[in-house]
């Protein structure tokens, strides 16, 4: 199985340099977020989860020791995954794939989670959760985890985008990195017709994959508003995306 | 808080003893095993995760720490959830909620998880995912995790089922349970116009859920066989469902 795993691991790792794999995987990552955003709709908001009286909270101890296992498992070996509390990670039990780094290396470790887990807890969460107690805090906070890990994974992406486009184009991008020039770099990956298609589909995803699903038709009652999710990608996915695409073609020529 | 998150949590606990309200569960189940089977979908086998050549597998690994971490969320103090690995859990952090039990005592402690996860790993996976291996264990390893907590919330609900069912009419049932006559309680058991309309929705509810949405219209391209997750239903899940009622009812005069 050897080195037929690792070649397959190499087509797996060069699709993450293929403007085309990219965008089909960006589109797949839509239906994650909003699987895990309706998932999330479960469980009412639970605050007694995200109680830092007796810090840290109960979701902070979940996600920390989650991201452990999964560490050890070797989910941050993947330039894919940005750990939310990387600090203090256990080392994987199998070696880490030897492979060309995808990425340059000042840029790879951009990590802005502090910003993704602020803004799902105060907007996010009370957003797409009703009000309310149930007790199932630990149910709840797995459901948080996948979206997190959903919503972090798909904004980081920017790190490949912003990688495949400085490669096709160096041109294009190097004056404004070398006068660190923000403005310019975000104005040169701005694309207003593909960011209102973005937020068509995922409103239309959000319709498709909320309905409730029986055998006779039934009225539009979403089990998260379509709207709401066109917002989040608008307002601050997509914005944040290319935050992470301006900061790494920042480091693109250290 | 205190207080009110009690009485929401007891009417919550009171949701487990009402048939409507199990119905309206068990649908909604439907649509996190559909999304969480997509969601394994997302990877290849990756064989090497479950590789007991040096037991054991990095997969039972997974499990076990991760229920761990979920033990000490607090997750098994709900009625609703059975470990897969019971026998060396950790204590809750929290209290668990003082409440009467939902469930008769010798009945609530059934748990057929071995089954579940023999049938998952030799028979949905191969089905569900495609060849190969890309290396991305950790994150299988999650989608696994949620495809079996799901699997197995669905199937355990059994118990609330015959909990509810004896209540409703305990004379239907005693004669039965006393004889131990388990095929006679499986008649009483068995709704096939319901089990078609099961079968039926949940195959809608896969062509819906994993469909490619697009702007435009497309083909018919599902991301999990609709045929299987219908087969699945009918020739598994519904009967282990109903195993776990015949087993619930068994012990129901203890």
């Amino acid at each position: 199985m050897g080195d037929c795993g690792e070649t397959e691991q190499g087509a797996y790792l060069d699709s993450l340099l293929n403007l085309e794999s990219l965008r089909q995987s960006l589109v797949r990552q839509e239906d994650t977020i909003i699987f895990s955003l309706i998932e999330r709709s479960r469980y009412p908001i639970n605050s007694r989860l995200y109680d830092q009286s007796a810090a840290p909270s109960l979701l902070r101890f979940f996600l920390e020791e989650s991201e452990a296992v999964q560490a050890k498992a070797g989910r941050y070996t993947s330039p894919e995954e940005n750990a939310f509390f990387p600090d203090s990670l256990p080392h994987p039990m199998l070696p880490p794939p030897k492979h060309k780094p995808v990425l340059h290396p000042s840029g790879a470790c951009i990590n802005i989670n502090d910003k993704i887990i602020s803004h799902y807890l105060e907007t996010l969460v009370p957003l797409v959760a009703t009000k309310g107690d149930d007790g199932n805090y630990a149910a709840t906070a797995a459901t948080d985890l996948a979206c997190l890990q959903a919503l972090s994974r798909r904004i980081h992406f920017g790190k490949f985008v912003a990688e495949v486009k400085f490669r096709d184009s160096p041109q294009d991008y190097t004056p404004a990195i070398l006068a660190k020039d923000k403005e310019g770099l975000m104005k040169l990956l701005t694309f207003e017709s593909v960011e209102e298609a973005i937020k068509k589909r995922v409103e239309k995803k959000a319709m498709v994959f909320g309905q409730d699903v029986g055998l006779q038709e039934n009225g539009s009652r979403y089990k998260v508003k379509p709207a709401l999710v066109s917002q989040m990608y608008g307002d601050w996915l997509i914005p944040l995306t290319k935050f992470v695409q301006v900061e790494y073609l920042l480091r693109r020529l250290d």
